[in-house]
């Protein structure tokens, strides 16, 4: 069955589909008859549901959120689309192609994973590249890795954001390494491709996007701090030692990462290094961010709407 | 012999006692003659040290810093007092009297350690319970929370200042949670237990107060955050497992303790312990820091000098 | 006659019950009818009036803000409940229990009167004891005082809010006081009971919680200040004279008492008995606060909504 | 005798002359002699006084700060004048030309108390007439008035500096007034005469300008508002009432006339009258501070040294 | 044919009207007819408008904003009024009462531009008198200066805006400038005509105020400075010089006329004369915004709702 | 005569030199002597200058500053290294070698320039093109970009820096627009060619750094932005006209460039090109004032001293 998206739908049009269900609320009409509400939803956009002649039993069997199999059809209602149900049941995540309600990178994760690699192997500090293969070889991690948005919005927000922006971080580094020679290079390349490894952990990503628990109350700048000292004292325990200046020159990339204080880096940069991956982190972000709000930017005027966290409306019109 | 503290030296008297040395240079004077200048100092002050008819020998056996044992003579010079060195040579830290050097607690850190264990001794979470024990057990660290100060200025800044705050805090938290019973209070005690145990090795104490390399690319905050998982992936190595909710529970209070982003805290309060744990260690510091500035000031002023911390001056006289 | 509260209505009911209008207005239908739209509320929520068939006579004799007999129904319309009315009159608020529009605080306002008179009644410094008494003899503040609520939104909103915040702020100030022997204590007593004294001006409440327009010109701290100044110049009237350097001093906790410019104070803090008096009213507002926002919450998620106030969502889930 | 001023002291010349004696010290000199450092100054600077072969009984007898007549001589020390002292005795300020040590404004300040007399007679509200004539009435605040600085430093910081920065202006508001006649005439003519009444309280003036405790606990913008209420409050007593709202619209112009919570306003401007009292007194300041700091400017340059309050340096060079 | 404006349009009326048309959009209804939802709106206010039985034609024919002449009738739905349209054609400009459609200033705009010309033929500096004059002979850049608004939206947000608000601000400078006479006249008088000259650039207002890309991208403030760069260089071309000195010192008034960074100034004010525009414009764009927010407060109430720009809520009630 | 630089300058050793003399004033001893202080500086460093026995007539003969060759010898003087002088004559910069004066780039200014004019030889956008050449046209201008500073400190503070600075922001940019296809590469390189091509107005340096008066009225971005203009105004006098939308967005870029209003920028950024030239712009300033900050770091501490630019201090220990 193909599936067709919320935003693809037109009205007067039967519906017999998979959508994801959230905040279903069990209402009486006036007239004392049953109904349930519910936002149905795929990643192009959600509509409300409506299920007239409905029951008690059919709203407890109702996931929230999760995916559910609709059969019914399309109507205008005070000019909005909305979704007149007949039946509805829930469906296993199992059954579903997460790609339909997940945004998902539209590059090769299998071909940027490896690019990942090639650049990281080419570092050469023996301390540093021991700690990179420790983490390299934490299969499930690096699952995780491949597969976690790079945020919630805002920039990279889809599927496989974060291996693409540490991947186009380290391509950036790549390139203007050779112009700083003062810089330390493989301090550089770890730190770009630790520095959100938290998020592995700070967001859940299987049928939304949202923060975990443990990524509201410690955040992924503290969780990746965390993690790079637990794959460190792992690897002492294996007699590997990674020297505590290494550790802590490392750390201190992670921490001050976001610059200020007021974007949670409870450090400011104080290292070449930690300026340089800083910077790159910031420039990534911002012409991902520009680029998309330009993009979907839904009217035809030469500005997009103002963008709070830029404190600006965005200029689209092209010179060249 | 007894030490005759800095603040008590009179012009013109002779010296043969120890102090510290920092920052000798070689200098030559105009006839051509090689002299060392160097500061002199101990807990209550620091001099200038002049030792005339220096060799490039005695120079290169001076520490910096370090202790010395000093004989000569002081004398004023423009108005201010100075030592002049005739025989000076290196000191080995073992045969000083620490305190001497490092302002300390005049309270028992032995009673304050043994009131500490009593009030975190009624944590009755079994999981919060048995990390504070693990901490309780680790001697070598328990040793440094004893005598760290708290800080290196402002608050608590001496020899057992970090137990004092943290008795102190424990002190108020027991007095002030059976007002606030929807608080949860084993979180409260562990929290303020282990809100600075990062301290231990954010400060170096061994001649002078300063902060650690470690310390100042990493912090005392984040620091913290590190132990707690290190001492909890211990125990699930003994097979006690923590629960990630309580580990982060407890860590959030932590991370979040200074209560805004500029003052290092990636994250704000978010939880009611994390609220009561932020303002008890603001309260303590800071009636100890007002408290210190009301003391110290040297004029008879009915007010402190500018304090920039604190954007005023503070008033002394009292009413009562 | 049982008051059916706005949240317990179900749709399809008859009416007949006091509620509160406002903001009633006159309205022509498509087919040229009078009809009269208006809010009807109480103090667990408001909702949407129509008065089909009105007149111009019934919507003059409306009050607004005011009480008013509704007899009618309740019915869903789009999905939203709303009262159709048939008769409408005005209520004297002499005849209403004001309890059912206004929130009260659940503890006994006369056994919270009485624990404030014992603690402000251990003042020993005779002037601050006089001046006290002098407030407490004033029966006409002193019956606002037990009735204000503590602020408009946020903490302690509600009748006798002032009262309980105040009280809980005098027994967090008897088990800490203790602790910090060099604070003088009769100031901060003092200081706490009359921090907040011009709340009972800047604040009206008799059918629901507003600022009055002195209060939002001169605003409830500048007040307090007038306020020790008066009581003091009818003491003076009496021969009993308060030293400037007393009503200074606790002219400087009131004034002070936000902590900081952007919240109102003139004055930061300046004094031993400022600090303490400072955090202890910003610790209980914010736990009020806290808990308030924690128990409020609608969703059974484990965090409550963005509260814009504390720059965080709050964490609900109990390790305990 | 003509007073030498500290400015116009060239080295080695004989000293007979009135100086403000600040900051008395005995110290010992190497050979055992006593001596007494002090700071001897008058309106146009300080220079460093030493009293070689002093006695403890001199030293007890200087006053600190206060007047003393000096015998001796100047002489260059380092480059720098000081002032050897071979008799000094302390006099009484009733002795001493005032004017000598505190600057003062080269206005005539009786023509100016008059001109402001004039304005203000303008007022035809009955209410605020009466509250400007109450405090007319009060000679002893009125000569405060006429002499008082209008601030420590920055602005108008002499003798009759508040007087003259009043008339000023009132004076403004009387030229601009007819330009915005919805702007409550009276309102802010009484503001402007009342705004900074509270300095004739915050500041001191009697031997050097300096704030009064007073004047630091509560400041002037407080005890303006409270001095305003107190006149009120004596009229009332006299059966001349002023009506809240009257006292409230004067007390709120007070309250924000900084107009900034930063700057000490708990109150932020929400009328016109406040709003152009604001304006009005900010122009007038910094019109001030500006024409000072380009006049005072010691080097030739085109630019003031850097002034911190206004972030900027100041261009003084003319185009006309 | 007299205009009904949208805020006299009644329900149940016949229309037949000249209105400006925005955001067409064609939509089919749940039976499949096509339908146009639109805007229309005129300087009172907008409405929705309705064409049922709408073809592709029709909607292709609409402008996006334009005028258009509407037929059909007026309509409540859902308690809003909204237009029901059964003919609509898209109208020239030229064909439209433009006042209808955009807010004028109700004073003589001839008159205004006459007294501004008289304000600064007063200039006696032969360099910035002949500047002025450069711009008083572009006749069309002076057309669009009598005709500009002030701002979109605040101060003086209608046709004649800026050239009113330039008046105002140039009356109060010739009405202080005497009692400063330390600032230099003519570059104030200058700098005020310049000041915002730009904004015949930066605002298009033809059929709305809006900003051009131009004004969005580069703003009035920088424009401003690049036009009396220009002006200068077409004098210098005719042998007139003006100096480097001169045209500094009129350029720094203008970037620094808003006062702070934050407001867009990329210099703040450093000279007499900048401090005194810099003030005059923000006292007269103060008083304007603040006048009309009280004059427009739609409620009877003392207070208007809050205005975020001066973070305040405005007290209307007058005492006078 | 080489030059023996102010480090290089031992106790004791005869001085027959050229140096930069500044601030003389003329004194007298205490004796009546006269004698000339002065401070004798080259670029590596400053000393104090005494000439006893001076004239009125030599000191008259002074420049302030300016070149003085020096007659004397070096001599200690409370452990400071000073000139006393026997001979001293003011000397024409043209015999002076600047480059012992000012600090100029160790790279090859006619090297970089060629690599500037290849890199923005790629632009292929003809009108951006036309621009470019235009200023390359321009001999003086372009000398001036050759030699001028790129700030008064912080980074690139040398003859050269400003060529330096730009050309390493045009190779960054070369290495990473591949990269980010959707940015406007001959917008990006003329930006950066540009962006402070105002500082060859701003910034003097002909004897030591320092701000024209016209630097500090106007600043470089808004004389940028006015020689672009002025570029254009030329070209379109010879017929060749760049659009308007050209010359805004790439006058945007230019007044972006700061990426905030407390840092100068009247705007922020609102296209990918200026996002990307603020990005690069920063990234290289800081990776120079990094370096600069650890290279110059006097201490061997692993720490710099505070940088209170970056309100942090610097780390120096190398892992690699």
């Amino acid at each position: 069955m193909t599936h067709t998206f919320i935003n693809q739908i037109e009205p007067g049009k039967a519906i017999d589909d998979i959508y994801m269900a959230k905040e279903p609320i069990l209402r009486s009409t006036s007239r004392g008859d049953l109904y349930i509400a519910m936002f149905l939803s795929d990643r192009t956009g959600q509509l409300n549901g409506r299920m007239w002649q409905a029951t008690e039993t059919i709203y407890k069997s109702l996931p929230n959120p999760g995916f559910v199999h609709v059969q019914g059809r399309s109507e205008l209602y005070q000019n909005n689309l909305q979704i007149i149900i007949n039946n509805i049941s829930a469906i296993d995540a199992s059954k579903v192609t997460i790609e339909d309600f997940l945004a998902r990178t539209d590059k090769d994760t299998g071909q940027m994973f490896d690019d990942v690699k090639k650049i990281v192997g080419r570092i050469k500090n023996p301390q540093l590249k021991v700690l990179v293969e420790e983490f390299m070889a934490d299969a499930e991690l690096m699952e995780k890795f491949r597969n976690a948005p790079a945020a919630m919005k805002l920039h990279h927000d889809y599927l496989g954001g974060l291996l693409e922006h540490t991947l186009n971080m380290l391509q950036v580094a790549v390139a203007i390494l050779p112009l700083y020679p003062q810089v330390q290079a493989d301090l550089v390349l770890a730190g770009i491709f630790l520095h959100d490894i938290g998020k592995t952990e700070e967001l859940s990503y299987d049928m939304a996007f949202s923060y975990t628990d443990s990524g509201q109350l410690i955040g992924h700048i503290a969780k990746s701090l965390v993690m790079i000292n637990q794959k460190a004292d792992a690897l002492a325990a294996r007699n590997t030692k990674i020297d505590k200046a290494v550790l802590d020159a490392l750390g201190h990339i992670i921490l001050s990462h976001h610059g200020q204080y007021e974007f949670g880096s409870p450090k400011l940069p104080a290292t070449l290094e930690a300026f340089m991956v800083y910077y790159i982190d910031d420039l990534d972000a911002k012409i991902s961010q520009v680029t998309s709000a330009i993009n979907d930017e839904p009217s035809d005027s030469n500005w997009t709407a103002w963008k709070n966290a830029l404190q600006t409306r965005l200029y689209r019109k092209r010179i060249e």
